[in-house]
């Protein structure tokens, strides 16, 4: 059985890392959101590629849920004692993965071979694939203006008021030959708990409609990033209510509901199962908390046990 | 009366930060060598300029010469893990200046002001100019061909035979407003024990002819970087020997020849003082040994007494 999972930053991280626990590089390729990269000091940089690499390849901050451990801060310290830009924080071996990256991609090296050479520096074993090699970046309608991702998301830690969402160079990217590939040979789908607005929408949103998630047998399933109406991390439920959406479980399945054959929810939110069944798809009930390494395999077993019991 | 001293790396910046500590900010002005900056890994690193201001502002690293002293390691260690290139050793804290440096680059701000603008922030009181806001770069000739500075002076670490030199710009790049107020202003212009193939050369050709180092009863005094036929640090010894020339105090006293008024020999190349003032220049013979900070002080005192002789 072969599946591609789609990630963003810290909770897809994690369920993708217990799925690579479970499953083969054969089994597993994981689509990582590229539209929260961005420009900054020079450097071009990736967060939730980032965080997925770190993650799969332990050198994640368990702590932040962004960035290395064991990392030092030199760099940033210095630059801010220079008056430069220090709002968002890099630390000294997270700085070499963006000078690296930036000087390959000025050498003409597209981000799927970069991050590929990165992986295997990192002892990775799983494809990890950026969804397109032409930049998308995600802008935020908020009601302080349109703000860049990490400009709303970092510099205004998401206090402007959420309106909208554009994801600039959408039309033009195209998903690359591995992301064709990892889709169309792939049995299922699973969309990770990551944030469906601003982390998996700009990756269905480049894959589409070049690519067909579903089809010829291809079933698709995702795990809710919202538990109790809060999301563990980030700006999910803020950006929920922000649309006018009470944030839940159902409404992430409904966000997805043209899509999903399967939705995973968690056991707080057995409430909801009945009306989540109802908008025509599968559920699983589990703990989708994931506190710890052995969380992460769980859960990931987990979603393979749904799929399992889907395919027969 | 007012000093202006032309300094390259670690023998001109000892001596400018010993000029530093007896002479006021309105006393003295250091122009430095941008001949050996060069772009590397995406930034524009400016060797001289750094080494300047770091041994001036206390932060240089006193065992190497180049970087920062209480360093940390880590962008590098990490970029040479993913395969980039990690012969050119840059700590952390350096690369911190680089990147701001660059960044300010791309927003259109000169090299003047940003490196007055890092001074301040490093409590450097004395001004510091790069020679000019125009690229200018030495290229070695050698019997491997031409070499961009950095490519032969660390990459290949000296060991081509040099043949020659060219300064890649000079022709465009002009001195600033600044470095021609502070030689036209200046009573005197100190040349620091650089390198002066490739760190006082390039300074020299940069500012003139558009200005004149003598003039208007201005005098021009050198230091010898040449102790007993050898360079303290670097290879200048070695690039006379290649250009076959026998590396003296008297080989750099007649390499200035047209312009010096004054020359500062070692005690140990006393022999080599009546040649030198043959060559119509005045002599002062000291001890120009600088292996501590109160030696730097000792030997700008030696330097101003030397000039003070000669006005009188």
């Amino acid at each position: 059985m072969k599946i591609t999972a789609l990630a963003g930053g810290v909770g897809g991280a994690k369920l993708a890392h217990g799925l690579a626990q479970v499953l083969s590089p054969e089994e597993l390729t994981i689509i990582v959101n590229t539209g929260d990269d961005f420009e900054h000091l020079g450097l071009t940089i990736c967060p939730d590629l980032d965080t997925v690499c770190y993650t799969l390849a332990n050198l994640a901050n368990p702590e932040t849920g962004w960035g290395r451990k064991d990392e030092t801060w030199n760099v940033i310290a210095n630059i801010e004692k220079l008056g430069g830009p220090s709002w968002f924080r890099l630390g000294d071996s997270d700085f070499a993965t963006h000078i690296e990256r930036t000087r390959r991609l000025k050498e003409g090296q597209t981000l799927t071979q970069i991050t590929q050479d990165f992986c295997k520096a990192w002892g990775i074993k799983h494809s990890i694939l950026p969804m397109s090699d032409s930049p998308v970046r995600t802008m935020v309608n908020t009601d302080a203006g349109e703000l860049a991702f990490q400009e709303y998301f970092v510099h205004r830690r998401c206090e402007p008021r959420v309106k909208g969402f554009r994801f600039e160079g959408v039309e033009i990217a195209e998903p690359t030959v591995g992301v064709k590939e990892a889709v169309e040979s792939a049995d299922v789908i699973v969309i990770c708990p990551s944030n469906p607005w601003v982390s998996i929408d700009p990756i269905i949103k480049t894959l589409t409609p070049a690519l067909s998630l579903k089809g010829r047998g291809r079933m698709v399933v995702a795990v809710s990033p919202i538990i109790g109406g809060k999301a563990i991390k980030g700006p999910a439920a803020k950006m929920f209510s922000e649309l006018g959406i009470e944030p839940s479980a159902l409404a992430v399945a409904k966000h997805y509901r043209n899509i999903l054959d399967g939705f995973v929810l968690d056991d707080v939110d057995s409430n909801l199962e009945d009306e989540i069944k109802k908008i025509n798809m599968k559920t699983w009930k589990t703990n989708t908390l994931m506190n710890n390494v052995s969380d992460r395999t769980r859960l990931a077993n987990d979603v393979l046990h749904f799929i399992g019991s889907l395919l027969t």
